[in-house]
């Protein structure tokens, strides 16, 4: 048996979310059955690929890290990289492939794991920027964002921001590090667009791990 | 009579580019068509929009300045910037409306034009900067691309980057500021994806006028 984790990247827009589904005609693939689907392409073996974490239905992923066992023969990772690239639509991309020790575990060895939220704000939208960032007219007060994000760090009990629907367990959560940034894109002329500087304000909570939509709902209240 | 400038931001992916053309069914629309269509649906009167420059297919812009003149009536800025953004497709969005005086001209009055190239680097490309940049394998040396582009700040004949096609006319051209910089996108980990680091490279060019295909010309040249 050999281990490898894979660092994905992807536009979640027309996936139903991570989670393998029972896929129904007429419903949204999911990530992880794309990439299930793809690696048996490549090997011809059936095997499970296990996220770090199961993302919400039109979530993008920058790098998250998924793991899988091979057991007919041992791969060499550049081979596999080179067939995921080859194989999967260019909504998702293997970044990297390494071999792993049979222990690690994508969720369970996960130690620290990141959520960003984008926004824009001004007049309208950045049309370049829309599938990546949820636009809104007014001007988010950056400094107070901070305030309260800096109350998040450290080990408190999320309960309040968890959704619904979310299954019973321990609530309490580490966050390492939460901060609201402005992320400029460079105008020739600055300032045009209505006096407001175009670019992004990126919510950015990184921990030890999350509750289900918790960022959601922080990012929700925050606004 | 009143003369307005408006402040364009589009993706270009699903035009045939800036310029109006002969319409046949079946051939992708212009930005400059589309944005013309827009002005009559919310003025009831038919004008030209004459555009800053003329965009190729494909060709993204983030902020670019346009002029059109009413004849009816005078307009508040406000009403036609909603108007716009209530009827133009979402590809295409208006970031600000000014009055401007009559003898005010999108294309000759344009002290300086941006153009930005955008690529990204590493061992696949990030889904989400797909439609925005060109993915290359290889690493780019920064520091020779902007010795390179060094060289052609000022006053020169930049005739040799002109396309095949262009029409006949003075080649000379002032670049006022060019660079190559690094643009990276934060992970938790960094560095994850074989070494690379994941970000944009842009190549940016300032200057008082370009001629024909004259950016892309460069950027091809420094790769």
């Amino acid at each position: 048996m050999w281990k490898y984790a894979a660092l994905l990247s992807y536009t979640g827009t027309d996936y139903c979310g991570w989670q393998r589904q029972k896929e129904a005609s007429g419903t949204a693939p999911s990530v992880q059955g794309t990439v299930e689907a793809a690696l048996q392409q490549i090997t011809r073996e059936e095997s499970s690929v296990v996220g770090s974490g199961r993302t919400d239905s039109g979530v993008h992923a920058l790098g998250q890290v998924a793991h899988f066992v091979l057991k007919s023969r041992e791969w060499e990772p550049r081979i596999l990289l080179k067939g995921f690239n080859a194989v999967l639509p260019t909504s998702i991309r293997a970044l990297d492939i390494r071999p792993v020790p049979l222990d690690f575990h994508a969720q369970r060895s996960a130690e620290r794991k990141q959520y960003s939220y984008f926004f824009q704000q001004g007049p309208s939208a950045i049309p370049h920027l829309e599938p990546l960032s949820w636009w809104i007219q007014k001007r988010l007060n950056l400094e107070a964002m901070n305030r309260a994000l800096a109350d998040l760090v450290g080990e408190h009990d999320f309960k309040p921001f968890q959704s619904s629907g979310a299954r019973p367990g321990p609530t309490v959560r580490k966050v390492l590090e939460a901060e609201a940034s402005f992320e400029p894109i460079g105008f020739p002329g600055g300032g045009l667009a209505g006096g407001y500087q175009i670019g992004f304000v990126r919510i950015r909570i990184l921990g030890t791990g999350f509750l289900k939509q918790m960022v959601r709902g922080i990012a929700g209240t925050l606004l």
